[in-house]
């Protein structure tokens, strides 16, 4: 007996693939419509590799005339020139995913983080440059990461010094290691930086803070004490013109300071609304958080890109024949998708596609609710910086693997670069590194964790450990007690039966990822308690964790997005489309467990029979989604023109 | 109390690491170091990008300058003309691997595969070729993959037609799946090819077999009936010209058939001294091992390259600073490779590597016995070819997980062209496809082990599925008994005592893999028995123990290696590098342990309690090991000028 019940008879799969859509697409449908009308031409990766230069130009060209798409607008308020619809702007950033990804980034550079810092970051006087940013009159930069400290931004070396005699501000790289560096519009097209540099009003220091400093001068050559270096060829990217930056003691007038979270008054005297520096500089840092959600929200893009292409391959392609009729087969040959190692290899990550992007959705929603102050106050906003951060590690995981394994499943096809797949993956390389590297991020998420947890339970110290003091809601940890005693319950109950019946219920689906969660978030306070005893080393304490709080915070993830997928599958209004989507769960869930089984072994939550009859039902699912593979990634709703390969050529199909 | 003594005090770290060098060379280590004193500049990367026809016309002066090398003609037999020294040519080609890659491709193409190609398949009327070959004068193509058919040689749809009339062969591509694909060297340079066609003599059919076709007239355009196209750009090896090969009726004289295996007589009469199809077809095949041997090789070196530059980053890269003097810390920032999950990422690859590269020697030693006829026999050529398959798979897995590893614990500097690791990444991408695709080389593997298995015990049916009837020495299976019941004995006693100490003994950790791999196969053979009961569906049956014949494959070559590797820590002469190699073997077959501690667990072979203290074990050589992770890299003995990057200048270090 299977824990599978059959999917439905499907008799109308272009009616699923529409209904699937429909729901994948979900609140801001309108704005994905509206971002498949672009002109492709116009936006599309170029058919061929480039030459540095050749290709920066194109990419040049290409935000120029996305300067004119509403969109770009959609990101900034009203009151600096901007429509104020910050989910809708994100959404269509995310689209962008699906061209060229140096676009992608140039756009991200221009009013992501460099519109975005002075957006949000700014005071009224800088509102004035708002309408240039956005019409891409005005180029910039977002200078924050040096050679020496990319992650640990506030051990930037930058100094930002106030010279009360000139009423100015020197910008100055005391060292190599102060050099801004990989900095995208810098090596060709910025004027303007968003410079990040370590503020001193006389003798006090107050940490990093945000200014405007001119890189070019009109005629485009750096500006006086400005070095501009360029960082030369990369893995992909090559439309970015990254580069770098050294400042010789360069003046600036004291109003460049972006002065919201800490200004310089008219009387030289430096003024906060917040006193406490740490959590001053993790409110500037947390109003950047759209930077993640749209490094997630592109990464899940390219990595739908590949699925589709690389599952049509699998569609297609054939490769050795079956028995021939004498022994009982057909003869015919096989297509791979129909190989259980190429199921293997597609069907998770499609499932896993549909997961991230749900939790897309909602991150995008939540941001919006956020940024339009609709919903408002520091743990809601802690919260967003959280949920922001474990989504953009996890999808650019994602998108690294799988299409590193799109490739590898199109064999010597997906080596070309006709074939698109060079491009996504050599592009999409770096998500893993920028707007965050996903090893700190998820050290983040976890100590996010550690403090909610600390909160509701009130046993843990501090230990210097829960610096980035976040406190999400804590509510959920209450909650889910009571899913706890529903999986002890099932999982005590009928062993020798059928084994795999265990997996069917989402509830019970659900609390075995809860459970992992609540287990390593326990494990790591007990941990960390042990080691705030005297004597301790608190670096070796910390380091002897890390590895923890890694696992903590995926599992963290991997719960919340399980959720989010549950609720889009109780709430998809279409039958057929609510079945197959509840089966898609079933693998995204039941794959995560299966990935994890040796935790849930370890800790005694699954007998070995049980996990072995996981994994067989595992492969039960991807056989049984391999049906519906292609109106499963034809629902991606990527449009035709943007998929364009040569290896899907009907000529090449046997 | 840990399971692992300390190492001793090490006080000369470079003597350490010339004696680690020496033992890792192994018995080429003559023709390594002539290796290491080629012209760097000469065949270097291009230092930055170039576009395809400047990268294609480097790469074809490298392979110029290289033909006046020896290790060129080593590869050949005194007959043709060469050296006859198979093991020092297959390795000079290995230290290929430190250069640039397409020129450790297209010189691949030319001698291995081309050049290998005639010497292997053809008989005395092709010897004459094979100065000219040789020398390079002679270009050519190894015309076997279609675009139809790649992994599923025995489906080629190319025919060669052998008319008596007028004595020629017609080679004819019957459909556009039948064009041969990606094939290097055709779209510029290579003048004859190898094609593999199906013989068809008089109403015959005969099977794949090997003839030479020229392609290009001597002032370059392609031959009469040839249609020669360009494979353009491609995500890495961009200096290589792969093509693609429609033929149109072109007729060869019948002697241009290479027959050593199948020829057609001077009466027209097909002859053959293999009469079973099938054996003569697998024969034929065997012949090219070197091929998949010399992937290997190239794919360890560059995952060597790699691994040096991330870890010398690791070792020079700061990032955060400790707790201050006040909480017990010195508020020094922290080295990367300081950080656990730093070392999780580098250390057990680098104890990899050490483990493949020993595997890499010991099987060119094996290849050399074979090509040189000192060791002769159809099983030893079988073993042969199961034993580069499983390395090719598990070496070229290996090398892409490893660069890409390294590229994000580089961060930005990772994604830099002047810090050569995009380089490595995506030249060797394509590694665990061409050659033989890893899915498929596996599967090989498993099927050869099951006729081993089935010869010993007699008690497995063929299915069809041992259609690749290899038969590998058998004695092993038995000599692993005695093995088992030593793996019971410690797995049982001593429950709840220091539970890492079951992990010390060599003989244990050997036995965990032993185990694995046994049972795995034990099982496979079980399903299969049951699959071939009356009315079971043959290929159902073969496509649901599909995932299980590649974790068997694994399994196997993952304890073949280890006992390689421990066999080299017992005769490494030095005993100070044997005891850091020592611990290096402990990492590579404990972590591999680790990787499966789901199946240990599932399987009753570990408890819990145990595999916790493995993890634990884990970590903690990982933390020994990092006090030696410099002369590690180090002593894979790369040349200085080969590894020169932008981001380990001295100047950047803090």
């Amino acid at each position: 007996m299977s824990a599978v019940p059959d999917l439905p008879v499907l008799t109308d799969l272009s009616a699923l693939t529409a209904a699937l859509r429909t729901h994948l697409d979900g609140p801001r449908r309108a704005v994905r419509d509206r971002c498949r009308g672009l002109d492709h031409d116009l936006l599309a990766p170029p058919p061929t590799p480039l030459p540095m230069n050749e290709h920066r130009a194109r990419v040049s060209a290409q935000v120029e005339a996305l300067a004119r798409e509403s969109f770009v607008a959609e990101g900034f308020p009203e009151r600096q020139g901007g429509l104020g619809r910050y989910g809708d702007g994100v959404t269509a950033f995310e689209m962008l995913g699906h061209t060229d990804l140096s676009l992608f980034v140039k756009a991200g550079v221009q009013w992501g983080l460099f519109g975005g810092a002075v957006s949000m970051l700014g005071t009224e006087r800088h509102d004035a440059l708002m309408p240039r940013i956005i019409s891409g009159e005005l180029q910039g930069c977002f200078a924050m990461t040096e050679t020496g400290h990319g992650s640990d931004v506030q051990g930037l070396l930058t100094t930002a010094t106030f010279v009360a005699e000139t009423d100015e501000i020197v910008v100055h790289s005391p060292s190599p290691l102060a050099r801004k560096d990989y900095i995208g519009n810098a090596a060709d097209d910025g004027h303007l930086a968003t410079v990040f540099a370590q503020l001193v009003v006389g003798d006090e220091h107050h940490g990093v803070h945000c200014l405007l400093v001119p890189i070019r001068d009109d005629d485009g050559s750096a500006a006086d004490g400005v070095t501009i270096t360029d960082c030369g060829p990369k893995l992909g990217l090559q439309g970015v013109d990254n580069g770098r930056l050294m400042f010789d003691h360069v003046r600036v007038p004291r109003t460049n300071l972006l002065g919201r979270y800490g200004d310089i008054n008219d009387d030289g005297v430096y003024t906060s609304p917040i006193e406490n520096p740490s959590r001053r500089f993790f409110t500037m840092l947390g109003t950047l958080v759209r930077g993640r959600i749209s490094v997630a929200g592109g990464a899940g893009a390219a990595a739908r890109s590949a699925l589709t292409v690389a599952t049509r391959y699998a569609a297609q392609r054939r490769q050795f024949a079956k028995p021939g009729v004498a022994d009982g087969g057909d003869g015919q040959e096989v297509v791979l998708l129909d190989y259980r190692t190429h199921q293997r290899r597609l069907m998770p990550r499609i499932a896993t596609a549909y997961a991230l992007q749900f939790a897309q959705n909602d991150l995008v929603v939540a941001m919006d609710d956020v940024l339009s102050g609709r919903v408002s106050g520091e743990l809601e906003q802690r919260e967003l910086e959280a949920r922001a951060a474990g989504i953009k590690a996890v999808t650019t995981r994602h998108a690294t693997d799988t299409i590193q394994e799109c490739r590898e499943a199109c064999g010597g096809a997906g080596y070309l670069w006709a074939n698109r797949l060079p491009a996504m993956k050599s592009d999409t390389d770096i998500f893993t590194t920028f707007e965050g590297d996903n090893t700190v991020l998820l050290q983040l998420v976890a100590k996010s964790l550690l403090a909610q947890y600390s909160s509701t339970f009130g046993d843990l110290d501090t230990l210097g450990i829960v610096r980035f003091g976040a406190r999400l809601t804590a509510s959920t940890f209450v909650e889910r007690s009571a899913a706890r005693g529903l999986l002890q319950r099932i999982v005590d109950v009928a062993p020798g039966r059928e084994e795999n019946v265990v997996f069917a219920a989402r509830t019970t689906q659900l609390a075995l990822l809860t459970e992992r969660e609540e287990h390593l978030i326990e494990g790591l306070a007990r941990r960390l308690r042990r080691a705030d005893e005297p004597g301790a080393d608190g670096f070796a304490a910390f380091n002897n964790t890390q590895d923890h709080l890694v696992a903590t915070a995926v599992a963290h993830v991997e719960r919340t997005v399980a959720e989010g997928f549950a609720h889009a599958v109780a709430t998809c209004p279409d039958p057929e489309a609510a079945a197959v989507l509840a089966r898609v769960c079933d693998l995204y869930i039941l794959s995560t467990i299966e990935t994890h089984k040796a935790w849930y072994l370890e800790h005694d939550r699954l007998t070995p029979a049980r996990t072995k009859a996981l994994t067989a039902l595992v492969n039960e699912i991807c056989a049984e989604l391999r049906g519906v593979a292609l109106p499963l990634v034809d629902a991606f709703g990527i449009p035709e023109p943007w998929l364009t390969t040569e290896m899907l050529d009907d000529n090449l199909a046997p």
